[in-house]
């Protein structure tokens, strides 16, 4: 255990305030170590992201004063007396997380040693809580506290604590080339858009055009029995939609490209958004991407009235195979059942709230939808997320530059004219350095 | 094409009349072949379904005289003139399938031969109509006109029309044993289940308990990177819930235990309905399996109030990877929801109506729930389940036997009777002989 005296009394922290739209930059006690599992986080850039809005605008059924953000990167400047090197049995940063090293934490605290973060399904460990809501103060601070820190935390300063496909040698010095504020989108954006493709390509019904077999033999592994069919070339063509492109929406058509491109799978790639500069950040970000990471297929950026005859038009009046539907209101969702194919899929990865589904049990009964809904493990994503953030840093690499995701980043001052300005899309995403 | 003045002018068969409860044998005009792709089909047997019961209500919408029935199987006596072993390009049947063959068919008509038909999902084909609807005169008749016929039978006198994992010698020998009443079940609710099976155990939500691998290594084909980590023996047992013990629920669930046999997967299966003599039905059911039928799990068949407390229990709290809801309606779907687990699967059979879900965008979120709804496509899933067929001859044998899922065989005088006393539960699946 590292003393924590020499962290300071108090802080300054961005704070919501009830009911809504209140947000102050205030001075508050700074985090210490409660539990011998956390860690404190000295913040060295903490993220506004568009679910923030969620509670921003009062909708989250929230009325306790608490600091705001679940989107950080920074240092770890104190640990709980668990962390020390003889720990065994426990997850690995338990024994090897330093005072000093560099880490990114996803957006819920996870303890990566129960029955579900096991299974990788980290977003709902059953001791998780979202950072930046009333049980747990967010990132948008000078210190974060992080409960569980060893199963949470994500070290960039020792890459040997988590696997990847990428070569050690590019790991290592993709980690010393790349800018903390895209790092930062390891926090919650960039795994969200990862889970959200993952999601979508590897599920049942999108396998005969992946594979080439039709229902169930596309399962062939397990020597299941079926109807020999020989498929045209324009039945393996997969055609996705993403619907929403808000930062998220683009980290997913980014994801969905590369995993398109990875599997050699012809497509028709469809990214749809009402708001026209949206749309051509979307287009700005896919010219920026490189000839391999584009992968065989079509690429178009469609407003909803478009994406309505279009889609249809595209697949012969069938439908998109694949919707990725990244806003999480009732209006995407019904966009999203009306451009699915008959036994198509829609993953769902907005925040949803309580209005009744724009669907009936009917409705998906008779076109044989799927739905999978809900929030990003992003614990679990972190490894592919970070492989994908390595091969495009053409499109994640500086803020500033027409592509990339960050619109800014601004001290901790300009922090409710951004909330302002952000909620009202004056802004794309805003980075707060606290230290600024 | 073969002359069809063999058929005579007129036929009996079970029709409905609006509005509701209103069953009559009536003498009706015999089919004809109306389109060059239609055969006509002289019914061996035909079969009452769960399903049937919508219309009876008076819940399908319809308000049509019709002849009833989507679950028939018969001898070929008539075929359109496409049908000719020059065809080529065509489904193999147009070119195969002779009058005298024994057939039967899915419960919808399906070309075969579009791309939706192509990728296995042949319920959805666009040339598709459900027999026994206003759209198509259905099987509980003498005969039955069946369109698009070479994509949509399925021949049981020419087992090299249809690829399977089981020698041909054991499938042909199946194919004298197994007895029509057997076959029958091919129609609708065998498939049906197989299909809820397949879709469950294939979907992604579900693979890390089987590969062992968490999300997203357990698609570690793809090179995908992600955390290793060690499973306990207990994560790997797969918990599924079969809500609904009916005909088809049985089917489901005696395909899960051969699906999870199959793969060696260890389990906890819960079989659910309120009716006790459904859930006595169950057990018959199971104990009649041959233990390499059974896997390595285990297997309690309860009531919904013993199925709320003891998901919970078996889990940990955690609750069931795997739901397989085989009822169609709100509260077997809220039964659903309740016993899934967060990153859960709910794989739904059952034919829905219009109420309203029993779940919002935020249930469905907050859970990281999996839906996966619809109709299955019968005749894509023939092969497996007739494969399953040949497996379980133990449980889909002889009529009259205590497992055996058809309560009698009658003449189409009991018709009436039979759906009354089908729609109050005194009797199970009932089977018309038209020629009795």
């Amino acid at each position: 255990m590292t003393s924590p005296q020499t962290l300071p009394d108090t802080q300054k922290a961005v704070r919501w305030h009830p009911p809504a739209y209140d947000i102050r930059v205030e001075d508050v006690p700074a985090p210490r170590i409660q539990h011998p599992d956390d860690a404190i986080v000295k913040v060295k850039l903490g993220a506004l992201c568009g679910s923030d809005l969620h509670i921003y605008r009062g909708h989250g059924g929230v009325d306790q004063v608490h600091t705001c953000g679940h989107e950080f990167i920074g240092e770890v400047v104190a640990l709980g007396e668990n962390f020390r090197s003889s720990v065994q049995g426990r997850p690995a940063l338990y024994s090897s997380l330093k005072v000093g090293d560099k880490v990114v934490s996803p957006f819920t605290v996870n303890c990566g040693e129960c029955h579900v973060c096991r299974l990788g399904y980290t977003a709902r460990c059953p001791e998780g809580f979202l950072f930046g809501s009333p049980a747990l103060e967010g990132g948008q601070a000078q210190y974060a506290r992080v409960p569980k820190a060893g199963g949470t935390l994500f070290n960039l300063s020792n890459p040997s604590t988590w696997s990847s496909a990428l070569p050690n040698d590019i790991k290592q010095k993709a980690l010393s080339d790349i800018s903390d504020s895209s790092l930062l989108l390891l926090a919650d954006i960039l795994p969200t858009g990862v889970f959200a493709a993952l999601q979508a390509i590897n599920h049942p019904k999108v396998a005969p055009v992946i594979t080439g077999k039709p229902w169930p033999l596309c399962f062939s592994k397990d020597d299941i029995s079926g109807n020999e069919v020989s498929f045209t070339k324009s039945d393996r063509v997969l055609t996705v939609v993403v619907i929403g492109l808000g930062p998220v929406g683009i980290c997913a058509t980014v994801s969905m490209l590369d995993a398109l491109a990875t599997r050699n799978v012809p497509f028709q790639l469809v990214a749809v958004d009402p708001n026209e500069s949206r749309r051509q950040k979307m287009m700005t970000v896919y010219k920026t991407i490189d000839a391999a990471g584009k992968g065989s297929g079509t690429f178009v950026v469609l407003s909803i009235d478009e994406a309505r005859t279009q889609v249809k038009e595209m697949t012969n009046g069938v439908g998109a195979t694949a919707i990725l539907e990244v806003v999480g209101n009732t209006s995407a969702l019904d966009l999203a059942y009306e451009l699915v194919r008959a036994f198509g899929v829609i993953t769902s990865v907005g925040v949803h709230g309580a209005p009744p589904l724009p669907v009936t049990g009917r409705d998906l009964y008779n076109k044989n939808v799927s739905l999978d809904f809900g929030r990003c493990p992003a614990r679990a994503m972190f490894p592919p997320a970070f492989d994908l953030l390595v091969k495009r840093q053409d499109v994640f690499g500086t803020v500033g530059e027409p592509a990339s995701l960050i619109d800014r980043i601004v001290d901790l001052g300009q922090a409710t004219e951004s909330y302002r300005a952000f909620d009202k899309g004056e802004v794309g995403k805003v980075i707060f350095d606290p230290w600024k």
